[in-house]
């Protein structure tokens, strides 16, 4: 496909190739493990290994001018993205373009020379979860499914309604029944249906596994069940946003969280895009990998030496991670050890401290997702395993408002007074 | 001062120029009643007749182009505001240049032609004071002020705390004790003091202007008191980005939530900047101002045809906006009155419904401020008093996450099962 195809107008012929090219650039569906390709379909398995689908491209040449002339959100990456030349112009959320702050005042707390917080909370529903599904909205539309569904720790489920809501389309989302009160608000008040499951992320998520192999669900878009190769290539727009907030460079080490682990993998695939494309130049860089202590399979076998992951039961407040059976697991400790990262983890204390840490130093109030990036940080650098002289970015995903609890002990008014000068003098002084 | 002066660079000739002129294009302090000037000084009062000062500029030439050029945030519109040339090197917040959502889903069911809803959201604490901090963050740099305060009905004092956690300057602010749990939290993460006062935010606001007169806050910029005069013009900036929004058209018509009444004659304002700066046609546009029925002491004014504001105890859920004695509130009538707008206002109940509409038809899940709006918007068109052909904003100030209880009842799990397709069944069929 021609560059000039790629944009999207007004003119006959290119709106025409919008309608032929429904999933632009992308060529195929190809097997993670053995290589297989497929037409792109709803599908997420292997008919011949079982290994997980993802996109293959054919990608052209892509500008960086191309990139700079586009809107500012997730679809100014359109070209390197399932999804057709016209999508900008469709109903959606129009994530993304989430600021890059520079922490110096966390940087020097730390000891750390260069720091920047890529702040996903600044999202539509204020987490990363609105990029993934902004392209599973496009795949279902796509494939005709009228209902959007999914399994989800929260974020998602927010996300995944409101889209739905301002696309047109019905809205079933399924849900642990003990999530932070923010969360199943956020979820129900977009309209669709909000179902709670007695159980784990994990149960629910065998729910949904379920449900889609019956007549209930068989017209249904499971944005990370069966529409999965689409939505997860949504998290390469982290990666690319970063680059290109830095000035067309890539961190030397970056840190990110692991719920099912497929963000990570999927930035590691968008900063191997930029360098084959030739819109970076080609660097080493490490990531690591941060998980809460209480739910921290990852991490268990990074330490262990191991390549396979032992499922747990999570128990921590860092729900939006608490993934016990991370599909995506042996691909971060591949990448995390190609890399020359690492994998850590953090106590639940160590979460509300590094939030408090992070909103005192720079007026981010991150979610406990937040807090397991953060807190992450710091150990590794006091371990010694983050270079503090290279340039580093750390990833808060989600908002501090959905989980006020894990703070709410903390962060109190200093006092509440009559409002006289007196009763002031006495409680502040 | 010459128009390529007020680039942000690194060259020393333009640094000085920012050293120079510390407040950019602001030129003087002027009586809104009696026109007197006075020097940029930490002043908010007239001496000679005790009415309001506001800046005045000097602007020189500004161009759109010099505006796209500049960074996406509100200091794109350096050159419009009282702050230096080199404002977004500091460490800041960079709030603004959020969504204007083309609201087709929600137009249809109001039956109005063509609706856009300008969603501040998606500032950085999630509302639009963090624009109004910013600037008054400038001042108490420029004035040597060391710890930053307010008056606040929540909003402002997370944006507070959080924006002088950022710059490196302690904070102590104000609310009543009685907020909501999520704004208190957020006034308390990003360190700092925060003190509850027994009472209406209008006690707490007279509680502030005794402290601003006593030794106790001597050395404090109140942002909303003695850095009144630069706070509020951070209100401007909502409708600069509209207007560019659009493509340098100011709407035929504009809803816009009335607490104190300060940001919609900031809007006001900024409109009239852009026709006289010749960077929009100069065409009629309409305001309408919009209340909750428990705090509608403007609304009530205007109904009755007077032009003084009689002061109300506060009794509504819309807690952002309860200010019973609304300093501007004459000059919302006004401007409602000159437009050919109108000033309304809706119940508790009509607040939670309308946050309900506009969460199922656009996605977006806004703060009770934000049910005022759009309330008042139904309302107005319903009454006949808005234009359902001509071209309508609606504001949204803040976030639902910061206001669950108001929606609380109504945003629940549709059902809690087992994770089993028979219990699905039951539940669902």
């Amino acid at each position: 496909m021609a560059l000039a195809s790629t944009e999207t107008t007004t003119s006959l012929g290119r709106v025409e190739d919008a309608r032929s090219k429904p999933f632009g650039p992308a060529a195929a569906l190809s097997c993670r493990e053995c290589g297989a390709r497929y037409d792109l379909g709803p599908n997420f398995a292997c008919i011949e290994c079982f290994g997980p689908l993802e996109i293959a491209y054919d990608f052209g040449r892509v500008t960086r001018e191309q990139i700079a002339e586009g809107p500012t959100n997730i679809w100014r990456y359109r070209s390197l993205l399932p999804v057709p030349a016209d999508v900008a112009a469709k109903p959606n959320m129009a994530p993304g373009w989430t600021k890059l702050v520079k922490a110096d005042n966390l940087a020097r707390e730390l000891g750390i020379r260069s720091l920047h917080v890529k702040d996903d909370s600044g999202n539509p529903t204020h987490s990363f979860k609105d990029r993934v599904v902004a392209i599973a909205v496009e795949a279902a539309r796509n494939f005709g499914f009228h209902t959007l569904s999914c399994s989800s720790t929260g974020n998602l489920a927010g996300a995944v309604t409101a889209a739905a809501a301002r696309a047109g389309l019905d809205a079933c989302v399924f849900i642990p029944a003990d999530l932070e009160e923010a969360k199943i608000v956020m979820a129900s008040v977009y309209g669709g249906k909000l179902v709670g499951i007695e159980g784990t992320y994990d149960d629910v998520n065998r729910f949904c596994s379920e449900l889609i192999g019956d007549e209930l669900g068989d017209k249904w878009g499971f944005v990370n069940v069966n529409l999965r190769p689409y939505y997860a290539e949504g998290s390469k727009t982290l990666a690319y946003e970063i680059a290109e907030q830095l000035g067309w460079r890539i961190p030397d080490q970056i840190v990110i969280p692991v719920a099912s682990g497929s963000q990570l993998t999927k930035i590691d695939k968008a900063f191997k895009e930029l360098i084959a494309l030739g819109l970076v130049e080609d660097r080493p860089y490490k990531i690591f990998a941060a998980q809460a202590e209480g739910c921290s399979p990852v991490s268990a076998a990074y330490k262990a030496g191991h390549d396979v992951i032992r499922p747990v039961k999570p128990d921590t407040i860092a729900k939006s991670l608490a993934i016990g059976n991370p599909a995506d697991g042996p691909y971060v400790l591949d990448i995390a050890r190609r890399t020359g990262g690492a994998v850590e983890d953090v106590t639940d204390a160590e979460v509300v401290d590094a939030i408090r840490l992070l909103a005192r130093t720079e007026g981010i109030f991150a979610e406990t997702a937040g807090g397991v990036t953060v807190g992450v940080l710091r150990k590794l650098v006091a371990e010694g395993k983050l270079d503090p002289e290279a340039e580093t970015v750390v990833l808060n995903t989600g908002d501090g408002l959905k989980t006020l609890d894990a703070v709410a002990d903390h962060a109190r008014p200093t006092a509440v007074i009559r409002p006289s000068l007196d009763a002031f003098r006495t409680a502040i002084a």
